[in-house]
């Protein structure tokens, strides 16, 4: 029998209707014969009007100041959801019953607001199935060793649902969302933007940690960890298609570019005149890290002088206390300029087979050129080149990458 | 050390900023030495908005058909309620945590939307108060044997309160409202009504039966099982004075009239032509307790012919299923006519030490017939006079007893 883990989200449970339709649409896939996991997300913006109603309780410092309060406020959207869901569900006349992240057994570490999943004892569920029952769960939360409730940061439901379904061994696992699927970029840049059928789940984290907002990385690593197919479909059409996440994507060895996504609010910073050698960077990098400052990529380079260059990219908003860094380093050391640049968007060539192609990394680099694109910093791996141009050519370098690269075909 | 449950309904956490009051007032009383339990309702309107929400997703009949996921909803305004508290209260400097209904151990039986509590094991409460904590617990909630959350239905906060304040051995049990105590009638209706400064625990539960709507006799009847002192003030004053319930009133023998509640909305039911006996009207509440009908009074008179006669009080809602189950018994037992009379008004006159004081009855009737006041029934127990009268004369019968009882000075 299959046994299917389906999560959909605030959108889809939006409305009193939009409930109603998704009950339609389970209860037909229950009497088709599916075992059927239902994971939902709060309605549509109630997280942030509780996020908001906190704030104007205890200050916009309330989720640090009072974690394990945060995570009681937070979890009560999805219980309403999951309630509601559950009710429309049992009006199609199929037996329905729902359960908070404790009653699931959803077992996290104890870190509010960004609790890890420790374990799913899937026993209550998996009883309520076999009675014939749809089981409604609801997403983004847990409950720690200690039995205090926990919330699982940004992308929990997706986590919820994929985490159920590897622990119930699940047939599949569908994400329902308010988009058709994952797209080789995002159709609001790129127009000729088309679906993505298939994927593999590192091509989609690296898609996921490069900007595409369809799917949090989170959830899809442990679909790679355990095998466990994805698929992003949506939940506003009857029948979709989507697009599925899973670990033997067609096509052994080609060049298989899945696409191409971007997030802007990205800066350089570039420190001149430093001693040479591994000492001076491992210094920079640790005291950014004391900061909580992620550096995505660092670079050295030796100047004509011999001194060091040490090149890094940041998130714009760490960029001033990062240059502060840089310069309290550089004096210490003697010497060292600091040079900043911001207002840049960071865009990603997502797709396997890349790794022995240097051909693709100097097609990037043409295509941007002859897009008369500048480019201020660049990165690869296994799965992607990234590159950083000024925001204001962003779409321009999106629409000629993906063209150039086919993608739309 | 002074042990307090406060209670803090669902006006006094309306909004953020009386959430924010409330909190400074418990942390007063925290630093002022006082061990403290808060048991919160939900803000507002918000369980109303969540009952309006099961509507439009499943009809009016939600509760009814889907009582488990109700509960399951219902329970979500607590948890909002008492994390925003237990935030603004350690925003105070004080160190406070939340409990849900099932946390804090509130053991209920399994009927859905109206559970009766079991018992509640204090000692995760009782842990945290030891640790200096103030402990917030959501009221109107608990937890089934089988571990579902139930809801304890009307008045269930003041339940939980008083419940708590029970099981800790709590010194107070402080009920905070948006009115400063229990009346001698209603203000709206009664202008010279006053403030009762002391009242028993079963002279309240009269007066709540009757329908002075301050206080949930269920709580108040807890209160008098367990021997709590239960006072009922205002959360939004300093230092309020309220109404002390308690087991032992002042003035051990004399009449202490406490107050007199009303309630619009019922009839009275009249079968004449009857077989004279206990079986007739045993025959008849038979029948009306099937069909759910609660009966008020009921009284039987001999006709000159030999015959009966049965009189009773039902809510008007409930008077014309009532007629048909009565005419049809009449019609079964040979003759019986049947004649109602709606759109009465019950009052009920309530204290303690009317046993064997008929001079009280004598003076009701002789007040009301002064006053003009027609009276269609009558009922007396030992710590009340109860008449019905039409619901237009109502408000001069109130006013009327209220001054020539002297419940004004």
């Amino acid at each position: 029998m299959r046994l299917v883990v389906r999560k959909y989200g605030g959108t889809s449970v939006g409305t009193p209707e939009r409930i109603r339709t998704v009950a339609r649409r389970v209860a037909a896939a229950h009497r088709s014969g599916e075992q059927l996991v239902i994971v939902v997300s709060a309605m549509g913006d109630s997280t942030d009007d509780l996020v908001a109603l906190a704030g104007q309780v205890s200050g916009s410092e309330a989720s640090r100041r009072h974690p394990r309060e945060w995570d009681m406020l937070l979890s009560a959207g999805e219980r309403i959801a999951m309630a509601l869901v559950a009710m429309a569900i049992r009006d199609q006349g199929v037996e329905a019953l729902s359960f908070t992240g404790s009653q699931a057994a959803i077992v996290t570490d104890g870190a509010h607001t960004a609790a890890r999943i420790l374990e799913v004892r899937a026993e209550r569920v998996r009883e309520e199935l076999r009675r014939g029952r749809v089981v409604i769960v609801a997403g983004f939360q847990g409950v720690s060793p200690e039995r205090e409730v926990t919330t699982l940061g940004r992308g929990g439901s997706d986590t919820t649902a994929v985490a159920l379904a590897a622990a119930l061994r699940a047939t599949a696992c569908e994400i329902y969302t308010d988009v058709d699927g994952i797209y080789t970029a995002d159709p609001r840049r790129v127009p000729d933007a088309r679906r993505i059928r298939e994927i593999s789940h590192t091509e989609l984290v690296e898609l996921a940690t490069a900007g595409a907002q369809v799917m949090h990385s989170r959830a899809v690593e442990i679909g790679a960890r355990y095998g466990v197919d994805i698929r992003v479909l949506s939940s506003l059409v009857d029948a979709p298609e989507g697009t599925l996440i899973t670990r033997t994507p067609q096509g052994m060895e080609e060049l298989a570019l899945s696409g191409i996504a971007s997030s802007r609010g990205q800066a350089r910073l570039v420190v001149r005149d430093l001693p040479p050698g591994l000492a001076t960077s491992t210094e920079l990098l640790s005291r950014l890290a004391s900061a909580a400052i992620s550096v995505d990529t660092i670079t050295e380079a030796l100047e004509a002088n011999g001194r060091s260059q040490l090149q890094l990219t940041v998130a714009q908003d760490a960029l001033g206390q990062a240059r502060g860094i840089a310069e309290q380093l550089a004096g210490q050391l003697g010497g060292g300029r600091v040079e900043t640049l911001g207002g840049l968007a960071r865009i990603a060539l997502v797709g396997s087979g890349m790794t022995g192609r240097p051909g693709v990394y100097a097609q990037t680099f043409r295509i941007l050129l002859e897009a008369g694109v500048s480019l201020h910093a660049v990165s690869t791996s296994s799965m992607s080149i990234t590159v950083w141009v000024p925001e204001q050519s962003e779409t321009v370098a999106l629409e000629a990458l993906h063209r150039a690269f086919g993608l739309a075909e």
